[in-house]
């Protein structure tokens, strides 16, 4: 089945793994067409380094939203400001990196495009740059006024959200409050229903502190904090269950009914997602006003040009982005 | 092969699956013999309730080590000091706890035991009845004369050591430090030496924040701290790899070729663990002048007495125990 609509990718980093994914993912006909925001000049010399075909058709959207042949791709010029040696990080990129996501963001908003895909952008280099950006996601946000982003991760059967996600370990606590969790598990809630097509989403939440708190012994976020949460929410009609233990939440028992979990924090989570599902596993936002899904891993400035890539995750995050999209139509 | 040589079992809490577990396991003949450190008529009744037969022997040290007959424990008394219901949880019977626990560290240290294995504990209701306890690990270490305990869990291929155990969340970064890590590492290394027979152990250590730090821009313990412990390790000749975000770390590429990841805290490295291991996860104390071995779950207070306990993981920790036994042999 083809679809007739677009899906934006954005390589991220261009001195990243990124270029080389979307060459590669280019070596086969899309679902959608593919419209990738990047400097053809990067593309086309990547595409040389990888010994692969590459011809690029600059995007009008004029045309008919048709799946593009192998080894073709539309791109909309979104141009470097300085030269790029794959591997090497250049902080005067780093305008050309947001640019590119202001353009997908504005192409889904206005409806050009019917969902985004993102490469690894890398925030070091970013800030390095003298820009504040603590990730993707909340540069998303900001730019499509979402109110509050929520990252899931999602790797076969398994979905991950977090409460928190690019904070130090120390200032995670404070983070967690009661409006943060109840906003957290609305959209959590309502995008699983709008986005996933799941009735009565039923989701589990991990505790804060080692064994949940242990009844206030190891910590009393859950006490004070997380469980009056889930019962507001409780009693407006979400299916939760916890503040459960981590390490007994992620087990077969317990997950098995469960559509989605909530983490507290990145390294609650994301361990064992990324564990169980490399390769595989998708990063997708939810409560924006538009469909984004991200790959899962970063920008491997060492196999950047070298042909070592894998290419699994944008394959997966294409293929959710383009079902997503499918389900709105 | 039969080893000849005790093992200690601590059953734990009373009214947890802890004693359901030994019953189970007592079905079948042990490698080496097992002694069972508990109330015999909380066994004997236990037994009744699972409907599973079960003949007690009261432990005599003057008798040769061999494995019991199936159906037959060997049980080294040590009374219950209120009623036990299944189920039910009693302050009363804390110090119970703790004097099982004190028998078989004592009893390892004298020579009459070459290993315990331990069921689970409630690590609350010993707080309730007004004693400080913030784990087994701990208190086997201040019983043993341990300067520093270190957990690890193991499944399968995959150990996982711990930084920082039984601490709030929002106490976790002030305890990482480096005389804290280097201390861990140390104990780590020597056991997997000295207790598994590992030549040059290869180590993977996560970093605190989430990206490690990512450069400093999600947190500078990576830089301050771990950074330089692992650094000064290394000149030591310790094989060290990291500080590595938690979410690469646990990979397959990355852990292909390790043979223990030390995590920072409880819910960064056990939720991994438990997920690809549940069922046959065991947690050993290294760091001890003794072996001991753990279950890696909880009391499970709602299936004692059902006889819906899975015994699997009790199963593989007396293996496990027998085996680091037989190796100081």
């Amino acid at each position: 089945m083809t679809a007739t609509f677009r899906i934006a990718i954005t390589p991220g980093e261009p001195a990243g793994i990124g270029p080389d994914l979307v060459i590669m993912a280019a070596q086969t006909a899309g679902e959608a067409q593919r419209v990738v925001i990047s400097d053809p000049e990067l593309l086309t010399s990547r595409a040389r380094m990888l010994g692969l075909d590459l011809s690029i058709r600059e995007f009008d959207p004029g045309l008919p939203p048709l799946p593009d042949p192998p080894g073709v791709l539309s791109v909309l010029p979104c141009p470097l400001r300085a030269p790029v040696r794959a591997g090497h990080l250049e902080p005067t990129n780093a305008r050309h990196v947001l640019s590119m996501l202001e353009q997908a963001v504005d192409g889904c908003l206005d409806g050009r495009f019917a969902a985004m895909v993102t490469g690894p952008v890398h925030k070091g280099v970013i800030n390095d740059a003298g820009i504040p950006f603590t990730g993707h996601t909340e540069f998303l946000a900001a730019r499509s006024g979402a109110e509050l982003p929520v990252m899931l991760l999602a790797a076969g059967d398994l979905r991950v959200a977090l409460a928190t996600t690019h904070l130090p370990l120390r200032a995670v606590s404070d983070a967690i409050t009661g409006p943060l969790l109840e906003q957290t598990l609305r959209i959590l809630d309502a995008d699983l229903r709008r986005r996933f097509g799941i009735q009565a989403p039923r989701i589990l939440v991990c505790g804060l502190n080692p064994h949940a708190g242990e009844g206030g012994h190891l910590g009393r976020e859950e006490i004070e904090i997380i469980t009056p949460a889930l019962d507001r929410l409780r009693a407006q009609g979400l299916r939760l269950e916890g503040p459960l233990p981590a390490d007994t939440l992620f087990t077969p028992r317990h997950l098995e009914h469960a559509d989605a979990v909530l983490a507290m924090y990145h390294d609650q989570g994301l361990p064992v997602l990324k564990h169980a599902g490399f390769g595989r596993a998708v990063n997708i936002t939810l409560g924006l006003p538009l469909i984004r899904t991200s790959v899962d891993h970063g920008t491997a400035l060492d196999l950047a040009g070298t042909g070592r890539a894998e290419a699994g995750s944008l394959a997966q995050a294409e293929a959710l982005a383009v079902a997503l999209a499918a389900a709105q139509h």
